[in-house]
């Protein structure tokens, strides 16, 4: 099996399970328990907060553990909104943004927000403009993410925070999910307020992601309790997946460099191999540059996009067509079509993303695949 | 070191590390995506589906599982509110509630909910005549536990289930963190409509709970985004967390009679056993039959409750006051209040909870060293 879906979800890096079976194993304390057993938990809940804080270049503090990507991007755009009342009540996304984000937002829209989806340029792109035009006195948060999932585009997010900064006094919160172990997200430069990561998309398990909440931003817990995580996340802390997240994190970052030039000429090679078989391939997203080194994303125009998904998955290749969330569904994914591609073109788009065991052999032999599964369709198509 | 924290939380067993780490190593597909990888991820979820569907005698689909117990009880308690608006706002709890039910209908407050805390007896028992007298036209959802976190009390939940039928349309939630793998719970006989569990208090893993939702409950999403489970919780699946739960939950249930028939005597044995060592210890909670039998809970008079754990973790045994959530806080217990216990017997409750791995030898131990402890502290205080 060739797995080219790393987007979607990685496999456990070999160290990261080590450290999490460990913790499985010896650490069953509860860490709000003062005893010895609970004070084992802590302290590994703490250094994962430390190598976490370090790859941000934030405060431990300023770390917030949730159940995952989604969650936090909840708590991003839901915990600000009750201490911002008197401000107002108008929120900022783009309309590429996750659903996590985006479903978020529309479901705001029913409790008395109002929300503005920002539109997007061909190649996914938010323009600075665009915002500075949607800003209003009363916009309380904006939301515009990191890199794309479903493309790979990366967001001019410090470009868009300085205009944020200019026109208003609203939050600003970016969804790093893809971002994280590709791009370097030190939250300073980037100039945010909050910043959602997960672990299981850098070699981190399922179950863990966390928020980066800026010192002094509002900020209200969505799953109330017990009032960990300093009152913004109640539940027991999920030891092992916090574990994970903090070592996959500092690893990723580790080896950021070296794989963004490893993994960007792999991804350049399997595009241009398989617009060597489908000449009329069409990439989609943002060029070199401007998108996540590990995406190869393409449209390929006159084929159905699930039925060229089956055959490659039979055929022994992981793909997608885009977020793993919409898996099944056939309509045209939202992020396509802001993009302006015609929904012909994005029925059969096809999302490879490399990681950290792609080869290049399984390169080479995933574009062999493509080809053919491609070619055969249309031969079929043509009988 | 001797674990009497169990209600806190547990060690989690070797064949649900061993399953989980088979998850980790060698499942690492997104569930949501459709091909190889992600199917092989979604057969292990939807297993554990099953498992925990067997245990509550309920549907496959009627299980939605979350990041643990305080999620699953924030959904119970925020996700029916807005479709039942038109019914009223509402809300009943027992005064005995673990923080995520008792903090979070006092959030609720704050967002135009009324809620009434019903008191109980000095048993920790909610009696089903304060629950009628409280039931209003406009109630919409009553939450009381199945069994308290800090002293074991059973609460008469099937008789409470029926009384609200009665009297009204409020749907019926009960916190079951405590009671999986020591008491039945079959939702057809309690008859609630949503029903909580937790992997990490029955030998499972932390960051993985479950909220039972019988068919037809009206319910949105806290966490929205991608639509998993049936739309009831967004976020990629915990796999490994919920294989681990789906797991621990049929091995609880499976040990679950003998297991109570054991950790039943063992308590017990602990009880008389530090009674004789500490003639003026006050046994908390109710009497056997409408307590966990893993519970043994003591008040000791005159003494500083959190200086005597200190120095029963220097012993080597890790025992509690109450909560694990409340540790450290010099705040009388909310459920000892309740309950009518004077807030200087307070002070010094001790919760010892036996689990799996607590064996005779052990129980004689912890009782020699809580004697041994109180009484220098009192010749310490004598001095």
């Amino acid at each position: 099996m060739i797995y080219l879906d790393n987007a979607a979800s990685t496999p456990v890096r070999p160290e990261v399970r080590e450290a999490m079976a460990e913790a499985l194993t010896t650490t069953f304390g509860n860490p709000s328990s003062s005893h010895a057993a609970g004070r084992a938990a802590r302290a590994l809940v703490d250094r994962a907060r430390d190598q976490l804080s370090e790859v941000l270049n934030c405060r431990p503090r300023e770390v917030v553990f949730t159940g995952g990507g989604s969650e936090a991007e909840n708590l991003a755009l839901r915990g600000p909104l009750t201490r911002l009342q008197g401000r107002g009540r108008h929120l900022i996304v783009s309309a590429v943004e996750h659903e996590a984000v985006l479903e978020t937002a529309r479901d705001l829209q029913h409790h008395g927000y109002e929300v503005t989806e920002l539109g997007v340029d061909r190649f996914g792109l938010v323009s600075p403009e665009s915002l500075a035009a949607a800003l209003r006195e009363d916009t309380v948060l904006v939301s515009v993410m990191l890199a794309n999932n479903e493309v790979g585009t990366v967001e001019p997010v410090e470009e868009l925070v300085a205009v944020t900064r200019e026109r208003s006094t609203a939050l600003f919160h970016t969804d790093a999910t893809q971002a994280l172990g590709k791009l370097p997200l030190d939250v300073g430069r980037l100039g945010v307020d909050m910043l959602t990561v997960s672990a299981h998309k850098i070699g981190g398990p399922k179950g863990a992601g966390a928020l980066f909440v800026r010192h002094g931003t509002p900020l209200d817990a969505v799953v109330t309790g017990g009032g960990q995580e300093r009152n913004r996340r109640s539940g027991t802390e999920n030891v092992p997946g916090i574990v994970g997240l903090g070592l996959a994190a500092q690893l990723a970052e580790r080896e950021r460099e070296s794989e963004a030039i490893r993994l960007g000429g792999l991804a350049e090679r399997l595009r241009g191999r398989i617009r060597e078989l489908v000449p009329d391939a069409h990439p989609t997203g943002a060029p070199f540059g401007r998108r996540l080194p590990n995406f190869c994303t393409l449209a390929i125009p006159g084929l159905e996009g699930e039925l060229l998904l089956m055959r490659l998955d039979r055929a022994g290749l992981c793909a997608s067509a885009g977020s793993a969330c919409a898996s099944g569904s056939q309509a045209p994914s939202h992020v396509l079509l802001a993009m302006g591609l015609p929904p012909s073109l994005a029925g059969a788009h096809l999302r490879l993303t490399l990681g950290r065991g792609t080869t290049e052999a399984e390169v080479e032999e995933a574009a062999e695949i493509v080809g053919r599964e491609v070619a055969q369709l249309r031969t079929a198509a043509a009988v």
